[in-house]
Parts: structure tokens; sequence; C-alpha cells
């Protein structure tokens, strides 16, 4: 369980399989994120239609609703919401930082406000995996802290707490079919960033994941931090990079050796009209499409392009009607998850390297909306 | 074209077949309503699904946005929303009434004031045709006056005046594939109805429509309405109670010789967590659901139904997921058109008569918490 076999090599870009219990993951791979164990609008029909294989979903919200003790009664999340492939599950830890009202952190865990009634909690590395264990998913994360990348004393105490919490994790894990991945943290320092590699990767564990980018730091700084990190970890185990992104990011990311990403972008810019196209982001409330007999992008495979048309979609959202979201949401992720199968296949012709310049420029009408450009 | 075949009878209860355009209707049939050219949440596909045979869109509203010439552009409603099988459309008439602003109606139209901007629009029975024949759905109304059913005045004068539109309608009538439906006014005077009847199955039209009903009347007004005007009206032509109703308003209107139906409470329930089974209304969201394994409706064979636990469904809810909703649409106008679909079996079998008290008790729990009640 939980091999990890390379299949193809670009570089330091790779293609590979990793097992997991619920089958197969070809990487590098984009996950489309359910946050309350429904990935937004969607169907799980939805998100087989769009060839997701992966799908996250976060323990800090399962855990204070429905909890995962109710979802661990139910058979676990992949009973729960029908989703019968790999799961991934983060550790808590990030929407603790970002999303709870206050929270005090010492060496042992986090106390903290929950954001939908005020109630108090309280978060160690053993509850983490124990939660993650009760809501089942396939590949679960050590509790961690993230870091402001701008506070480098903060981010080595912040990094030191995550490598104790990191052995605590592993040692707390009992379920032998779910892989733990240790969390690499470090902020935007380089030093601090090759300590934490290192000692991730010292660690006993199928999988590493990268933490603490796209949090506000610059496209420079992310590709630095990866430049730094990546070449350090084993070749042998998957590599996760936390939160991340843009088709940009995706692109950057696999020349820089990462097989696993997520990121709630497609969905919530679909909530917000935007529709993935490779020449530009477009706004579906435009003016301009209310006549358009065109499907959002005349290339895309998924069900909202095979079936509507852009003055159709425009309709939905000027009226408000909620299936515009639903559609967009598949498009905007059939978007991505195509973008990683085209890579798959040209890391496995061998010319994933010499495509990347012309990639990037195809997709960079999107990475240059993106709010954190 | 627009033949109507009676395959069976059950006393005033029958089967047929009506054959549109865009393929043959089944009756007794139950149309969900896609006022904005969309069955609120659910793709094409879902209604498939759910088989969906006739869908409802409202003249009004798609007048207003994004405007029926836009509609006409793209091809009409069918090819716009992508819904291939019958469609019908409402004259405009009873939104006008129940959502404008203000208005002011002579003998020759009505003036409104759009709910969403407040911008002035004139209709008038030929207006209302020439959107509807823009619109392109197989059934269309003829433009009619809905009365408040306990003003008696005021309904002669209503029912009058639908009777003079009636005729303007048929008259400006052009397209060759729409089956124009009159429409029976009259209030709940019996008289009225009478005389609505008679008149309306006096024009040359392939259906019938019955108007102004379920619009505050109590269900004996509605039964006893129907017990004047189905008698008068052709047998061989299709009747469609509009805008009814509940699982038990259509048991009783199949009971009365009624074929089509429209209403939009199995979605608007969806949306107020509300699911239809037949032992009484179930409020989703009720904490003693959280750990509920089984079904929203173990006997039912919709996607919902067959895919997800009521612990699940009442998460979404309690998480505030769009899903939720989705997933209640499909479970509750399968339930109707399930309803239908056996009807349509006792009725062939010529069990429905004898099975109608027991039909009624089944599912009187929903009648009951019914609002109109």
């Amino acid at each position: 369980m939980f091999e990890f076999n390379i299949t193809a090599r670009n570089h330091r870009a790779r293609t590979g399989v990793f097992s997991t219990p619920h089958g197969d993951l070809l990487t590098p791979v984009f996950a489309p994120v359910g946050t309350q164990a429904t990935v937004k609008t969607l169907t799980p029909e939805h998100l087989k239609g769009i060839k997701a294989s992966l799908v996250l979903s976060n323990t800090y919200h399962l855990y204070l609703r429905p909890g995962d003790d109710i979802v661990s009664e139910l058979g676990g999340l992949h009973r729960f919401m029908r989703w019968p492939n790999p799961m991934l599950t983060d550790s808590g830890g990030f929407q603790v930082f970002s999303l709870s009202q206050t929270r005090k952190i010492d060496d042992d865990g986090v106390t903290f406000k929950s954001h939908i009634d005020g109630s108090m909690h309280r978060f160690t590395p053993e509850r983490s995996i124990r939660i993650q264990e009760n809501l089942g998913a396939d590949i679960i994360m050590a509790f961690d802290e993230c870091s402001d990348p701008n506070d480098v004393a903060y981010s080595r105490i912040a990094m030191e707490r995550t490598h104790r919490w990191a052995e605590r994790s592993l040692k707390a894990k009992r379920r032998a079919d779910q892989a733990l991945f240790g969390i690499v943290q470090g902020g935007v320092q380089a030093d601090l960033r090759a300590e934490s590699a290192q000692f991730i990767a010292s660690l006993d564990t199928p999988g590493i994941a990268i933490g603490g980018l796209s949090v506000g730091e610059t496209k420079q700084q992310m590709h630095d931090t990866l430049d730094v990190v990546t070449p350090l970890l084993p070749e042998g185990k998957p590599r996760y990079l936390m939160g991340v992104g843009t088709p940009e990011d995706l692109i950057n990311g696999v020349v820089r050796g990462v097989d696993i990403f997520d990121c709630v972008l497609p969905t919530r810019l679909a909530r917000h009209h935007s529709a993935f196209v490779p020449e530009g982001r477009l706004n579906m409330m435009n003016a301009t499409f209310a006549r358009d007999e065109r499907p959002i992008d005349e290339t895309c495979d998924c069900y909202a392009c095979k079936t509507f048309s852009r003055a159709y979609i425009r309709h939905l959202i000027v009226a408000r009607e909620l299936l515009a979201g639903t559609l967009l949401s598949i498009h905007n992720l059939r978007a991505l998850i195509r973008l990683m199968e085209n890579i798959r296949v040209y890391i496995a012709d061998g010319s994933f390297e010499e495509r990347v310049p012309d990639l990037l420029r195809q997709w960079q009408g999107n990475a240059a909306r993106h709010k954190k450009e």
C-alpha cells in the first residue's frame, strides 16, 4: 500500500503512480477541494465526469460540522459523501490559524474558538490524527503551524514546532490504511526551508507536503522556495504543494518536481462567474456574451462546454440561477484536471520541458488577473 | 401534430398520449417548473434522470430576462436550455398580476412595471403570443386575467376579458408547431366556471387549461370547480390544471379528469429543506437525521435516494451547502413524477378509482402541512 512509482521524468518534473486503498493516483494530479465533504454544488457524478481522481476535505470544518465521530459512525468520509476514489484530509492546522476567531498556541497544541458558534476547542497533533483517522481519508497530514512568511523569527519557531508536531503525529498514527505526510514549513527563508525539508525527509512517511506557500509571498518567493525544497526531498516519495493554485502555479510546481496540488480557486472563481480559459480568465457575466453561442472554451471537453452556450450561462448568472455556479465549477475544475492530464502526456513523451514557456504563455492571462499577483 | 389519444379510462380519470414536435407526453403528467429557463439547481441530465417529460417555463420572466428576442436568436427555448423534450410556456398574465410592481389593465392589455428594474412594459394577447412564438415551446397559453376568487363581480369581468383575449390570442397565433391552449377562468363561482368552460371548449384549440386555482381558494372549492369544469370540456382534448400542486392535489385532479399539472412546490420545498415522502413531509434539517443512514425515502428510485443518507443531506443543509437543494429538488420532483407514473399504471389496469382513498391517505401527511391548507 502507498507505493509510489515514478513512470517518467523530464528534468525535475515527473509522472508517477501513487497507490492508495481507494485506487491509484496518476501524478501530477490536481485535487478539487470538498471543504465540508462536498465539492461545492457538485455531485460525485459530476466529479467522475470531469475525471477527478483525488478529492480533498478539511479536517477543521468536518470536526466542527457534522463532527468526525458522526462521519466515523457513518462509515467514514468516502462513504459519507459517496466518493469511492482517493481522498486527502489536511490536519486542521491551517484553518485553525486562518478561520477560527481566537487561538492560543503552545507547544502542546492550539486552543481555538469555532468560527461557527464561538465554542472553544483544542487541537493537538494527537487529536488531529485521531480526527483524521475518524474521517478515514487515504492521505492524511501531520499537524503543523503555518507562519507569516515575512516574519523570520516566527517562521523558525513555527517550523521547529511543526517538526516536533510531525514526530508526534507520526507516533499517534494507528491506521495502516492511511498515508501520513509530514509538512515542510519555514516561511520564505531558504535556510529554514532547507532545514525543514531535510528534517521532514528524514521521517518515515510515504509522502511529503510543502506547506506555507500561496499565503502572501510573491511568485518568485514561491519558486525560490520550491527550488530549495524539492531537491532535498527523496525522489521516491510524492510531493504535495498545499493550497496551490492557479494554472501557472501548477505548471511552475510540476517544473520543480511537485506531484500533488489542491486549491479552492476553481470553485471559488466559479461562484464569482469567472471561467478559466487558456487565453485569459473570462467574466461570464459580461454583456458581450449575451448572444454568444460558443461554449465557454471551445477546446474543453467538460459537460458545461459540451452542452451550453456562453449566452445561456450568462443568462443564468444575470438571473441569479445557482446552476451557473455548478456549470462554471465543472468547467474550471475540468480545465485544471485537463491541464494536468496534458502535462502527464508531455512528461511521458519527453516534451514537457520545451513546452513550458508555451504553456505559461498560454495560461498567463489567468495568472495576471489572480489577486495574489 | 398535437394529437391526443386516450389510452385508458377509470371513471373520469384517463391516461393518454399527447404528441408534440418534441415527443409524446404520457398523461397524466407532472411538469417541473423552469421559471428562468432552468429548473432551479438542476441540469437537463438531472431532469432526464428523474424521467421528467414536460418542462414549463415562464414567459414573463424570459421576456424580461434574457429577452425573448435573444432566446429566439439562439434557436428557441429548447436549444437555449438544452431541453430536447416537450416544453410549455404560460402567457405571462399570471406573473404580471402576481409579481410586477404596478399594473394597469384595460381591455386591450396590461401595462406593468418590471419587478427587476422598475422599467415599464405592456402585454397584450398579441404580444404574449408573439413572445411565446419567440420562445418556441410546444404548448403555449392564451393571455388571460386571473381574478381574486373571492371577488364575484371582478371574477365575471376578468372571465369575460379572458374570453375576448383567448379569441385574440388564437387569431394572433402563427406557428403551426405550437399548440395554443385557451384558459378557463371564473373564480370559484360555479355559474361563471360553467360559462367559461363552455366558451373555451368552443374554441378551436388542441388543449384546454384551467386557471385561477391554487390561488387562495379552499381545497373544497378547487374540487367543486373542477367538478363543474371538466365534465363540460371535450373528452378528446388534454386538460391542464395550472400551478397545481401538492401530491394530494394531483390525485384529486386526476380523479376529476385533469391530464397535465405543474407546480413550483417540489423545488421550492427543496430549497426550504423539505422532502416529500408518502408518510408526511420531512424537514431534513431535523437533528433526528444526524446519524440516519437511510435514504430520504426507502421506496424512491431517484439519484438522491439511491446514493445519499439522510445524515449526509442533513449535514449539507446545516453546513449551508447548495448541493442539499439540488438533491432535494431531484427527490421531490421524482416523487411527483413517480406518483404520476403509478397513477398511469393504476388507470391502465383499472385499479385507480379503488386506490384513491389509499393514495390520498398515504400522501395526506404532505397535504396537511401545505401552507394553503
